[in-house]
């Protein structure tokens, strides 16, 4: 059940693929050396692997508990959160001022997979933590800043997003919660929240909502929906704990999977109404919800590629000890069964995924990063553009193939796969809350196909497809590339045919186009996955050419590339015909039809 | 989380596309008319509806549990199992002298889909005794046979199947288990069998364990392994029970799904030997467990079509009731989910592959009645080998998407799906095992490229794909039908470069082509399940046309087709590449590469 952090890969990909120097160029990120990001995610590899990995099938089997209120979380993680803490994990990527190290988000993302790889469910509490924080710096007031942030960033306390209501789950225009103005400058909150992760535990001293709800006469839908602070103990003037506020914890879910994880139902205002302090301006809790919610369906792309890595490394010891069959060119005796080809095709489809995945995600970080730190305003916009667009895809594809490659975990168990003694099948459970929470792929696609793609008139997504061609192009002279370039050049037609048919049919009908959005975002994460692994590809052929570096190590990424050119990219081209030749039927029935 | 069979598909698939008429004018098959059929599948779907599914929900909650070597099985499982055998449920596919229906195979299939959709840990454990029954029909003895048949049928007693070890899983020729003639006829078995269904449990007088086992000097291997009946109670010359045997389950295993079957760790011979009689000739015994394999392979298909539509309708109702966001196309107020083009999209993709799954199999079913019944020799040998390429398939594929099909499903629910009390999360919990038992999806691979494919030199195959071409071009002269056959008739020219790559490379490059052997079988499923859809499409059209029936099913049987052909016979030209061109990256690396 151990976990050892896929650290060469990792400082491939920020070194090679996501430009980790370029970013350390920018002014804000002098820190962030290649050196010091190495022993960085050294020292993190560590504390994941022998403090936050432990514990993961334990809190499985002992899932947090719930009795009159409190929540007890699974047995260690109380510790291991005070260590995290202590350590300064928490503050990897937030401002130096509140006790944080100030580190480029491509330095964060490789500890974000980390943590997850080591416990899916632990990871969550920070995870959460991170998008409260981000929401406060961007829209909070200083004194808001001031009582909360360095409090988040030591472990002391934790932040919770409070969004999700019976009625209101995918659709925010249905929240009800209410916040009445009480003439001091705070409000007294009432309502019910669902779905709360970490909306109670014992972890932390203080537990931080924010809560989306509505002030008296505020407009319908999402445009009178507001923001609010609401922390489970009333902070006094002087930064200590004052009395237990409003906010009660009156269940947690009983889940398929991240069990050690609570999943609260939290009531405000049962006795007389929880005090939250407004975060930014009324009615545009949304819109800052949706910085916190970028950040985090960020994180949780991360979390589908980590939970992936966990279950492949798993796979592959598996593989590599049970004995099983004659090799089919071999000897008479049984042999380990990597040494049989569908193990092979098993194992190299969960690598090739989540190589592909991580080189996406570690770009985007970056291009966050430009977004933020690069000197020049329109290379800023050009890569928030490209962040944007890139943000819907790394979480939702990079989830969706976790449901996949977790399962090809299980199957690679043969029955032991099915016996949760093994492990694997935790994995399985585990990733499939991915492509549901923080957004379905279904909410990940609409933001693809309406904000991300229509709104440009595919502006942005083209000028992606022109550097995918040029690195296909880039490919052809070379006789070992030749056939990945074709492959990609090929996917790359069909991912510009499919961003036609979004930009052109949008307006006279959209449903037909929405029809075939989760399969864009898919397409669109298969392409640019395909993409990156074939610069990946070019690379590792200089790098094997020249004779640097670890030759075993480039010589697998360039077969990775290979099987993912063959075995991956060419679904492209069934979900463009999908796409543009598909919608009638996916709305010719009527209701009662089904 | 109710169950309504789908009669009016199984009707269809039964009359339409299997020929019900055609196997009720064999002789043996009289009793198997068209009305009789109906009246069965109604009354069964009464008792799988009404009896059967209440039961899966609390069963998952409340396991089966052990203590002190006996199992306790979930509540209401002992009662409900009670009717079934007293219904006659058991017997609809066995011979009339021993107390069964003596139906054809086409008639009990969707009986066993019913059963399995009501309740997949139920209906294991008449799955199991189907296949003994089976064993027993075909190479038991006289006395065997009036010993125990009679006794399943009438569910008084039921059958395992031991064939697993610690050591032994996918690779039989493992096998350790000890057989020792005691010059009495018997022989006395001792060792240990691991995931054995229904291996104890507390519904049935007797258990009856079919185990694979050695007898002294016995070849090495697959050839030195010999085929036993071994009750839990040893049955006195009257036909009561006598002694406990030495056959004792130490433990049941903890797992993802299917909590309330039992999976029993049975130790025989700890105390002198369990007391067994060989079936058939010894070292014959992988022979007959092929028979009863092959059987239980199918019934395993069945399963993974069963859940899936079981988590098809729990989808259904879940999206025409839950309220959230507007139309895309409508009114400002918030709609049930079914108006969204995703969520159709999802559907149409769980009952594309659901309805392409039932109509392969129940085909499948009525070949294997032709093989049997028919009464002209040649037709009944070219039956038989249909049915044995389409075997593999119908368990492979049919297992394996009901892995995405119940994935959908808890997709469709939202949050709300990865809630335990909804009972989405169950579905695909319980899906997970059907593509490891009975045969991994690459055991079912090996069997079809192997046996089934390189063989006969791809005839059977080539046999089948010309079939599926004729179909394709019947459709080409009506306007409505003809992209369906053009789609169909792409597909079928790739899966027949895919048998020529691996009948021409099976001798030379063995290892490229079983790279291959899970995408060829997914393939094929997809290919033959299209061709299926298609050949549905035609006759809905016909019938449309004529004005004939319920036009609202037709018109849905036409969408899905068309969504079948659009949307996922595409895949098929993707899995051709993986498989032709895609090997070589498959198995590039090198085992401390991984």
């Amino acid at each position: 059940m151990s976990y050892t952090a896929p650290l060469k890969d990792m400082l491939f990909v920020m070194n090679e693929l996501a430009g980790l120097a370029e970013v350390n160029a920018m002014p804000g990120c002098e820190d962030a050396t290649p050196e010091t990001a190495e022993a960085i995610l050294e020292e993190n590899a560590k504390f994941c692997s022998e403090v936050v990995a432990p514990l993961n099938h334990s809190g499985d089997q002992q899932p947090s508990s719930w009795a009159d209120g409190s929540v007890t979380t699974s047995a260690g993680f109380k510790e291991a959160f005070r260590q995290f803490g202590a350590a300064g994990w928490q503050g990897v990527q937030h401002p130096v001022e509140f006790g944080g190290q100030g580190l480029p988000k491509l330095l964060a993302t490789p500890c974000i997979e980390m943590l997850n790889s080591a416990n899916l469910s632990f990871a969550l509490c920070p995870l959460l933590t991170d998008g409260t924080i981000e929401a406060l710096m961007t829209a909070g007031t200083k004194e808001q800043q001031d009582t909360f942030i360095a409090n988040f960033i030591s472990g002391k306390w934790t932040g919770t997003m409070n969004l999700t209501e019976p009625q209101a789950g995918s659709d925010l225009a249905l929240v009800r919660t209410r916040a009445v103005p009480q003439g001091d400058g705070t409000f007294k909150l009432s309502g019910t929240k669902i779905f709360i992760t970490y909306g109670e535990h014992d972890m932390a001293e203080n537990i931080v909502h924010l809560v989306l709800a509505r002030t008296p006469n505020a407009p319908e839908g999402v445009k009178g929906i507001s923001l609010f602070v609401v922390p489970k103990f009333l902070v006094k003037a002087d930064g200590s704990l004052g009395e237990r506020n409003d906010v009660h914890c009156v269940s947690i879910e009983h889940k398929l999977g991240i069990k050690a994880s609570p999943t609260a139902v939290l009531q405000f205002g049962d006795h007389g109404g929880a005090i939250g302090t407004l975060v930014g301006e009324e009615n545009r809790g949304l819109e800052y919800m949706f910085i916190m919610m970028n950040a985090a369906r960020f994180a949780v792309g991360i979390q589908g590629l980590a939970v992936s890595e966990r279950a492949y490394q798993k796979a592959v010891a598996y593989a590599k000890d049970r004995v099983q069959s004659r090799d089919l060119a071999g000897s008479a005796g049984a042999v380990t069964i990597i040494h049989q080809p569908d193990v092979r095709r098993m194992l190299m489809s969960m690598r090739a995924q989540i190589e592909g995945a991580r080189a996406l995600a570690y770009v985007a970080a970056a291009t966050s990063d430009a977004a933020h730190f690069h000197p020049d305003e329109a290379t800023r916009k050009a890569n928030q553009a490209f962040y944007e667009y890139l943000v819907p895809i790394v979480k939702g594809w990079s989830t969706e193939l976790a449901i996949d490659v977790t399962s090809t975990g299980v199957q690679v168990h043969g029955g032991m796969g099915f016996i949760e003694e093994t492990g694997a099948a935790q994995y399985y459970r585990d990733a499939r809350i991915l492509s549901i929470y923080e957004g379905t792929t279904a909410i990940q696609a609409n933001d693809l196909v309406g904000r991300k793609t229509a709104r440009d008139g595919g502006a942005v997504a083209k000028g992606i497809i022109a550097q995918v061609r040029k690195t296909a192009a880039g490919l052809e002279g070379d006789a070992e590339l030749k056939s990945i370039g074709l492959r990609l050049n090929e996917a790359a037609g069909a991912l510009e045919e499919v961003v036609d048919y979004v930009v052109g049919n949008i307006k006279g009908d959209i449903k037909s186009v929405f029809a075939g959005s989760v399969t864009y975002l898919k397409m669109a994460g298969v392409v640019l996955g395909g993409w990156q692994m074939a610069r990946a590809a070019a690379i590792s052929a200089d790098k094997l050419k020249a004779g640097e570096g670890d030759a075993k190590f480039y010589e697998a990424k360039l077969a990775t590339a290979r099987f993912f050119a063959d075995q991956i990219l060419p679904q492209a081209l069934a979900y463009r015909t999908a796409i543009v030749d598909g919608a009638q039927s996916v709305l010719a029935l009527t209701e009662d039809q089904f």
